[in-house]
């Protein structure tokens, strides 16, 4: 499992900002032997410059060839084609995972397509960026982030486990169980339907406004609308199931707001906007998170 | 115009987050001579005992007696009345101002309610934060805000100039000038849509969610969710002429996206996105803010 220098062996495919990351944060602690690989060359030279790898491979199938652990870090479709690519080149016994926002078809392709003796863990690490990239790519964008994990019900706690110390060597213990379906369903409102909202307050604008008519509240609510919209409409897409019915909830509840504003129905304002704030202060004392 | 120590003499009614915030922010100036009122006795109290103040008045119109500017900050109904009861009071020649964040029923009252040889300066300040009173009030809470400025056609010069002179004493340089009506229909986008927005995602949540399935956007989206229920329900309802249009906007552009994304339409999602990733960064490189 590990180089002749007790190291582990990692491959990172996508050295872009999720990939590029994991990269510079996993090489700052020197415990493992990255091996990376990024279907553009010029995402591979910044990567390399950067000093982000051991290794950078010719492709992706050479980058997986005697990694413990494969992390495939792309857009969803790309991650299926690559993985099926990769599928007779894993090493037995090591671990693919991937870094999809969204899980449910993703999980299905790549369990399918792995050959027995190699096991699956998906991961959907809570962090990002409004700018891709490996040019963004940060050794402290995963610190603190919570990380949903998505394992099929044979899966070795031993596989788990070793993607479980990866995440804390990137900088983060908040670690959430899901099935994919759940961990879709829940996605859908906490970070769909939030690019959704916020991309939506600037598909519109005021005529005459300045920057001088926009505060904290414009600034926060409309940060992720400065969206990669090659990304978010895969995402989108592939969670349609999901986000529809709470995008329809969102409308639903904006309509009834709208209709009570025009009656001038003062109790039906109130109302809407206390339980807003109470299930925002509910919602802020979560807990839930296991501690690894 | 000015105290025996050639000091401007300026009350400020309410001081709560914004008119505790302007109170320190002028006191640290050392240019004026701050007397104060607040109907809340423990506002009273803690101004005081923070050093907010030069003078505590023992009612609004005992405070503005002497201005030579009237700060009113309050919701809009309670400045509206309070300036009705002090109109009596006003120095001749002084001008009275308010941070109501919608102005043209304001600026209507108002300028009914004023006498001859009293001008009236309205400011919006765009600065706040999601908990009110003077326990959040904060001397750097204007520091750099935009600030629309309203006056009628035969405001004195003068007038306006002192406002813009206790705005950059406030830490600002940033000001636009607006009729009411425009200024109400632009901050029905930049402020109330944002704030309607934020508001109704959290009206909904998902069940089994947790602090690990939220990162930065449902972080920004709903920040200004956790909302003063009472003052907001007063600023949209007063402005529902101008918000009911724009939030009707928003919840048309929301459907026309639901629909792409149920349907499967690749092409309308990625434009959606796209075009609104565009406006968000045409937005961001907006000029038009005159430095005073």
């Amino acid at each position: 499992m590990t180089d002749a220098g007790g190291k582990q062996e990692i491959a990172i495919i996508g050295l872009g900002l999720m990939g590029g990351s994991m990269a510079l944060a996993l090489k700052k602690t020197g415990g493992y032997l990255i091996t990376g690989y990024s279907p553009g060359a010029e995402t591979r030279r910044a990567a390399s410059k950067a000093g982000a790898l051991d290794h950078m491979a010719g492709s992706a199938a050479e980058a997986v060839r005697n990694a413990d652990i494969s992390f495939f870090c792309a857009p969803p479709n790309a991650v299926i084609d690559e993985i099926r690519a990769c599928a007779a080149f894993f090493k037995p016994g090591s671990v693919v995972s991937e870094v999809c926002g969204v899980k449910e078809e993703v999980f299905r392709e790549i369990t399918a397509s792995l050959p027995a003796g190699v096991s699956y863990v998906g991961v959907h690490p809570m962090a990002g960026k409004e700018r891709g990239g490996f040019a963004n790519a940060d050794e402290n964008l995963y610190k603190n982030a919570g990380f949903i994990l998505m394992y099929a019900d044979d899966c070795p706690e031993e596989s788990v486990r070793a993607i479980e110390r990866l995440i804390r060597d990137l900088g983060s213990e908040r670690v959430c169980r899901n099935t994919p379906a759940e961990h879709d369903r829940i996605i859908a409102y906490t970070s769909d339907l939030m690019h959704v909202a916020s991309a939506a307050l600037c598909r519109q604008y005021a005529a005459g406004m300045t920057l001088a008519h926009t505060a904290g509240a414009f600034r926060d609510c409309t940060r992720v609308a400065d969206i990669d919209a090659g990304l978010w409409t895969e995402l989108l897409l592939m969670n349609a199931r999901h986000v529809a019915p709470v995008l329809g909830e969102y409308i639903r509840n904006l309509t009834d707001f709208k209709a009570a504003l025009e009656h001038g129905y003062e109790g039906a304002v109130y109302g809407f906007l206390k339980t807003a704030g109470d299930n925002k202060r509910k919602i802020n004392a979560l807990k839930g998170v296991e501690q690894i």
